[in-house]
Order: structure tokens, then C-alpha cells, then sequence
């Protein structure tokens, strides 16, 4: 048996215990739960068939009385003895895509961020469009393309065409940007021609990732009017590998901003699903960005209710994100794109200079939240290195 | 052993031989052929257990030297003597949702569609946005709500606001459409990171469906930019039971029109692939448009190509449609949205008029294109039903 240590101050502390699916060499995946520097293997200590599979979905549709109970048995189990065979050092395994994606929404819910590219693409009209403050706007992405934080990013060709030039080219993206997001995911689903009411998040979405949603901000210019985002943000999306619960967040809910004109009865929060969260975005290393969550305009909660409000069906492993999170200030904004002003006010990344993208650049978003006691919850990282194009 | 009778003219002879996915009263579903009246049970007939799941999925991933082998196995085999237990009389099957969706994207790609609604939302522009003669203009849809022919469709409800209106209002949707469209399912896909050739559009693509994609105008028009259709599209797409194989459809085979300007080369077709095939829809039994599908400007090899050419995967079961499919004349336009140029000129549906669709209102599409030696292929139908919104 094992006793598993927990330094002091670990951000994967008793109170955090994110879920993800691992492997060791000449294993499967399977699920798995980070306690410090290590990974208790859950089918192994729970001798639970449901985490032998190679995603979390299974054990996510069995509901949230459920995920209150195993959350509570692994406490138990992780503060005593472990069997040894259950207990990998997080060094030795490799984590793997923690959901089996259905479907993958991507929302646009920073007031911050939507002013910011309001001003850079329409500068001479009003930075929100009329319908921003009175629903959180979103379009559906690409969930064969969501991939595990480190999975290389080959940059994409496609089309894209400047002010300048007379018709499109093809080539490689030449404004390859990143956008730090978090992500949400369904747990248990909801029939067509059913609503999720805002006051069923919490019973609904059983935990939350990062996400860097990579757009190719040439392609997706050229491309987007008037059906919206489809190959400048198709070719990946990165997600961490560690799942957070919903139930360890407890600490980090904090209202919304301020929402004026009142949102409709459908979209009023019964209680407050802000998140206080701090995220961090490193470029080849160097802290470029720190986009607080807590900023947001529109909840998590709010996006759940939208996104079934028409009847559409929701199912366990649906994804969907926040959209680029942005502050205030010019250090908090989560986009390239805004932190140097469309390209024309390069950030310092260490001894060199950058605008958008180059062939081995590496984005690394990092987060954490208020636990209860003063601890902090982590989630981990999401990371991903640009390959130069193919062909 | 039972020899099926195959009606003269029958639209599902030897040459057709679409699938799908039936059950018998008690029993699961599972893989099936139409052949004439009569539905084939393949796990039955073949002995093969890939036909007992009850999805296409798993049989289309075998590639297409299987699915040539399987089309000449049961060509053969419904020529002779069939097992008793194998044949069910159409009329006694329930159909199911034939595939599994992995992703659904819907595509735009009938020129007189995108200029009528050019000239409809944008009356002193330009019909047709500049990228629309460059590139097959595409966004993801929801692929949780694709179901089959024949599920009721419950009106959405959701924001809409009138030009007239100083803000939006909640409720049931107002101006409720259809959109005629074929769908292509792919068979097997591409990694992450690869592209698809237009040239190897028959080998990745296993069959062909008719979808409907239904339309809530009043929810679309006041969510959709800057990001595109959401809940104005995410609450229903439903599709044929009996996906035709692309196998069938070599004598509907037609060169596009003119495409001008030439495309760039990812885009360039290396042999035709625009279909003859002609759609007609029915609104309460009555005949109002028959859309042909060959006056579609970019073909769906060109829209694989399109769809990949970014380095995203592709896999078994993605679905991508056309679009709208009408035609130069008034009487071939594919969407009552232009049919009665945004609800200014009701259409006759018997004795009474419609604009957009009411409660109780039905819709069925059907199809049919050319076989070898003067035989004709059916599509079946995508029909579906209006119930009032809930709640």
C-alpha cells in the first residue's frame, strides 16, 4: 500500500481531484484521478468496470448523485493507504483526449473581447453588434478536431486574401493565433424538444477544462461572412488533460458583471455562476497574458440555457467553451489578435519580438481557483507547438 | 427461401439498393437493404455480424473495396432466393437514424439560393459575398439533432426581434422554413494534420441522403452575425432512411456549371462529379418546387476537398449537405423563405395559402436520379411533421 504525498500548496490537493484518462506504457487508457504528482488509477481502486474505459463519458452519464458519491469515496480513499498497483508518478503516464466530444460549441462571452475585435475589424461603427448583450452569442466548431493539451499543432493552409490583393491565394496561414478559453462539458444530457434551465447547470455539466481555440486569423477573415467561423478554427482545438470537477469550484463562484439591458426571464441567473478564475497564457515560455475569468460577461450557466432554449438535444460529452477571455487591461487579453492591436504592436517574448505565430512557438495556458481553506485548484495546462505546414 | 418481387419502375430495384437501419416489432435495429417493397436483413442474409449494429458506422469504415464486394454480394443474393427469416415486408420495418453523426457541416453551395437571399437580406448590395464564387462557403451544425425521416418537429422557441421592434422578445418561432438539401456521409476518414483530394471523393464517400434542414428565420436573422446560424438551425435536421450508395449514382454523374473565376487548384475537379438528380418537395400533400440538384455550383468532391484542405480530420459518419438547392426558376427554389420571397408571396398548398409553416403542417421531400439503362434510383423521402412549441 501507498501513502500519497501532497506537497504542501499542490494546486491537485484534496480539494481539487480533477478526473482524466491515462496510460502507462503497454496499457490502455483509462481513468484516472491527479493527486499531486501522481495518478490513482480508478478502475485498479474503485474495482469499477466504468473507469476502465478510455474516456470519462461512461462514468459522466451515471449523473450527479453519482459524481457527489465517488467524489467523496476518492477523498476518503486518497487521504489512507492506496494499492500500490493503483498509484503512477503523473511523470510516467500519458494523458489522453478526457472526453469522447459530442458536440463542441463555442461561445464569444468577453465583453472585453468582443469590443476589442469590434474596434480592429469595424472601426468606424460601434464595437458590439445589437444583439451581444442580449444573448451570448456562439456557433458550433469541429469536434473531431478537439484534441489533448501537447498534441503538435500543424499550422494550416487555406485560403486567405488581403485588402490589398485582387483575389484569394493558397498557402500556410500567415496570422496563426491562439484564443485561452475554458471549456465545459455535459455530463447528462437533455431530450430534443427540452430545455436546460439555467438553474440545472450544476446537475448538469460535471467539470471544466482549458481550451486554446487556434485560429487562423487570415483564413477565417476571408471566409466567415456571412455563415460564421468554419476552417480558420477547424484544424484543432486543444483542450487540458484534467478534468475539473464543478463540485471543486465552489469556492471560485462569483456573480456576473453588472448585465444591462436585463437578460430575458430564460437567460436570468437563479444564483451565481461567475467564475473567479486566473488564467495565465506563456509564449515560448515568457507570461504574456494573465485573462481573468471572473470578467466574463455571460455564465456558463446563462450559455447552457441559451444553447438548449430551442430544444435542442444536449448529450454527455458535449463541449462548450467561453470564447476567448479578455480584461480591461492590454495584459489580460487571451488573443494575440488584441494583445498586439491586429498585428501592429508586437509583444516583447523574451529577447524577441512576435505578432502572431512562428514554426515552433509554444503556447502554454495555465489556471487556477480559490479552494475552500485558502487552497488553490489548478487545472493543469494546456499546451500545444506549431509545426510548419505540410505538403 | 422467398424470391422478392420487384415491382417494373420500382425507384428501388437491383440498380438503387440503398441502407438502412431497421427493427422489426421486438427486435433491436440492425443493418438492412430496400429492395423494392420489401426491407433485407443483412445480418441475416450475410451471416455477417457488422450488419447486427444498429448503425452504418462500423460496416462504412471497412472502406470501399468492401462496400463494392457487399453491393455485388447482395445484388447477387436478391436476384435468387433469400432466406424466409431475411425479408420483411417494408411497411411492417420502423426505420431509425441510419448513421451515427460524428460531425455535421452544411454547406451553400446553390448560387441561385445565396444570390435570392443576398437580394432578400441585402437589397442595395451585391447578391453574392466576394469569397462566394472562391470557395464552397460552409459552417458546422449541430450534429446531436440530425434524425431520421418521419420524427416530429417541435417549433423552437427563442429571441427574435423585428426591424420594427426596439428589442427582442421571446417566444415560438414566427417564420419557420425548410431547406431541400442532399447530404454526403463520409466512410472513411483522414488524420489530423492530411487532406482529402477532390479525386478521392468516391472512395471516402460512402453514400447519399436528403436532408431538410429546417429554419427558424426570425431566430436566425437576429443571432447571426457576427458568427453564424446557432439556435435558428440547432434544433432539427432530419435526413432519409435509406442512404443511397454513391455506387448507384454513376450514371447521374453531370459536369458542374462554368465555374468562373477557375478555382484554385485544391478546389479543381478531376472528373465530374455534379449530380442530375431531381428533388421535389411537398408541403400538406401538395406539390410547391422541384429543386435540381445539377444546377449546384460547387460539387461535393469539392466540398471534401474544401473541408480538409486545413489539415482537419475527417472521420466515419461526418455528414456535410449541400445547402439549399433551388434553381434558376421561381418554381425550383428549395427554401420557402424564397419561394415566397420572404413571406411577401403566399404560396398556394391546395386550397389554402402559406408563407411559412403552422402547427400541423407537413413537409416531404423526395428524389430521384438517372440509373444505368433508363432505370430510375430513388432517394426515399425526409418527411416531417410540425408540432406547436412547448412549454
Amino acid at each position: 500500500m501507498t501513502v500519497i504525498d501532497i506537497p504542501a500548496g499542490s494546486p491537485f490537493g484534496l480539494d481539487n481531484l480533477p478526473y482524466g484518462v491515462f496510460s502507462t506504457p503497454g496499457t490502455e487508457p483509462r481513468v484516472g484521478v491527479r493527486v499531486g504528482e501522481s495518478v490513482v488509477d480508478l478502475a485498479v481502486a474503485l474495482r469499477d468496470e466504468v473507469f476502465a474505459r478510455p474516456s470519462l463519458n461512461a462514468f459522466m452519464a451515471q449523473g450527479h448523485e453519482r459524481w457527489v458519491q465517488v467524489r467523496r469515496q476518492i477523498a476518503e480513499l486518497v487521504s489512507g493507504d492506496v494499492p500500490d498497483a493503483a498509484v503512477h508518478p503523473v511523470a510516467d503516464v500519458t494523458t489522453h483526449l478526457p472526453i469522447e466530444v459530442a458536440d463542441y460549441v463555442d461561445f464569444y462571452a468577453s465583453e472585453h473581447h468582443a469590443a476589442n475585435l469590434g474596434r480592429l475589424f469595424r472601426p468606424n461603427a460601434e464595437p458590439l453588434m445589437p444583439n451581444w448583450k442580449h444573448l451570448p452569442v456562439g456557433y458550433h466548431g469541429r469536434s473531431g478536431t478537439v484534441v489533448v493539451s501537447g498534441t503538435d499543432i500543424v499550422r494550416p493552409s487555406g485560403q486567405r486574401k488581403s485588402p490589398d490583393e485582387d483575389a484569394p491565394t493558397f498557402g500556410p496561414c500567415r496570422r496563426l493565433d491562439i484564443e485561452a478559453e475554458l471549456g465545459f462539458i455535459v455530463g447528462t444530457g437533455s431530450d430534443l424538444g427540452s430545455t436546460v434551465p439555467a438553474a440545472d447547470f450544476a446537475t448538469r455539466v460535471f467539470g471544466v477544462v482549458l481550451v486554446n481555440d487556434w485560429s487562423a486569423r487570415d483564413i477565417q477573415a476571408w471566409e466567415y461572412v456571412p455563415l460564421g467561423p468554419f476552417l480558420g478554427k477547424s484544424f484543432a482545438t486543444s483542450i487540458s488533460a484534467w478534468v475539473v470537477p464543478l463540485l471543486a469550484l465552489e469556492a471560485a463562484r462569483v456573480p456576473v458583471p453588472d448585465q444591462e439591458p436585463k437578460p430575458l426571464p430564460y437567460l436570468r441567473e437563479t444564483e451565481p455562476w461567475g467564475l473567479d478564475i486566473d488564467l495565465a497564457v506563456s509564449w515560448n515560455g515568457h507570461e504574456v497574458s494573465r485573462p481573468p475569468y471572473r470578467e466574463m460577461y455571460w455564465s456558463p450557466a446563462q450559455m447552457l440555457a441559451h444553447l438548449t432554449v430551442n430544444g435542442a438535444t444536449s448529450r454527455t460529452g458535449d463541449l462548450y467553451a467561453s470564447g476567448t477571455i479578455s480584461g480591461p487591461e492590454k495584459d489580460q487579453r487571451g488573443a494575440f489578435i488584441e494583445l498586439t492591436w491586429g498585428g501592429k504592436e508586437p509583444v516583447e517574448v523574451g529577447a524577441e519580438e512576435r505578432t502572431f505565430l512562428q514554426d515552433g512557438d509554444e503556447v502554454t495556458i495555465t489556471a487556477t481557483a480559490p479552494g475552500p481553506n485558502g487552497s488553490r485548484i489548478g487545472f493543469g495546462e494546456v499546451a500545444g507547438r506549431i509545426l510548419p505546414a505540410s505538403g
